[in-house]
């Protein structure tokens, strides 16, 4: 693409780096900037400088904060003994979303991927070794997305953690309700047969 | 969606501003300005209040440009008598990428919309009009999109028009090349028949 001017070509640029974007995405999110008054616009790129520079992360959890200590881990109603490790904040907020969870949580940051040169060191795994060894932690729950990523990380931690008196789980890998049996893949059908449920057990859907 | 900061929020609704972005599309895109480094991020976001205080509109065929006269209206190698009436710059790239043009363009800025408040005065009419009185435009071509707003627009400007003494005319509305008869829509098929065009004049494919 040809634009006429240096300044929309760099304009373009800069929102084609966001993930999923492409240029002729990028020139319309540039167009719409353009008609905004510039009250507007400085609003909007205002908006990202102060996120990136006032942000901060909670030092228990690592989750993203506004102070110190987030505000799942300042809650002292919450179980502080269970842990679910989780890659993201997304994946907090799914998990919340669904109102079953009263532990704390830890965020690693992402998972060990060596195609994309993210080894243990770039994630918050020592801290959460630090966390289990000196904290009152009982349990940890892992849940990673079941990718070959997710799941060499979720043996790495299992193996470091295996040194402390926790025990460690994964989330229930299933047949998702309200899915046909005769659709599922045969890895999940295999495993929901293997990791059955006693009735009693059972949660109204 | 909750979230655990009002940082976070306000990033989210500021991209979820952007056409066709959801909240879902601007978190994931507010995580990776989160990754990025703070340099990163300030140039991001310098760029666009950069694009909307330096950029310049070309005071003669309205179209975006880096100075008072647009690279088009700048090159005298271009035909001047021939003006091609468009919605906003992405139908100018679209034009100039087809390399059959060698006119000059007069971008609209919109098209007439009541239902969405934008009547002639929002829109650069006034100096289309101004151009054709006292100018040496010799032909109008209209080249915007087959709406129902867009045929307003065409309609309303060839009345406007055709008080001077310049033709006007639309762009070849037809088949496709590549395209199928048998899947056509009956409007387009019908205008083609009606519109065909003598061989001899017939460009190749």
């Amino acid at each position: 693409m040809d634009f006429s001017s240096r300044l929309i070509e760099n304009a373009v640029n800069e929102f084609a780096k966001l993930p999923g974007v492409g240029r002729k995405t990028a020139l319309r999110f540039v167009l719409y900037l353009l008609k905004q008054d510039a009250r507007e616009v400085a609003r909007f790129s205002d908006t990202f400088l102060k996120m990136k520079n006032e942000l901060k992360y909670c030092k228990c959890c690592h989750n993203i904060s506004d102070s110190d200590l987030c505000e799942i881990c300042a809650n002292q109603k919450r179980d502080h003994s269970l842990v679910c490790v989780v890659e993201d904040i997304r994946d907090v907020m799914a998990i919340e979303n669904t109102h079953q969870y009263n532990g704390i949580y830890h965020i690693l940051g992402g998972i060990i991927s060596p195609m994309d040169g993210i080894g243990p060191d770039d994630l918050t795994i020592q801290p959460l070794i630090e966390k289990v060894k000196h904290g009152r932690v009982k349990e940890v729950i892992m849940a990673l997305s079941t990718t070959m990523e997710g799941d060499t990380t979720n043996f790495y931690l299992y193996k470091k953690l295996s040194e402390f008196n926790v025990s460690v789980s994964t989330i229930a890998r299933g047949i998702a309700i309200g899915d046909e049996l005769e659709y599922a893949d045969e890895v999940t059908l295999g495993r929901s047969i293997v990791n059955r449920t006693p009735y009693e057990k059972q949660l109204p859907a």
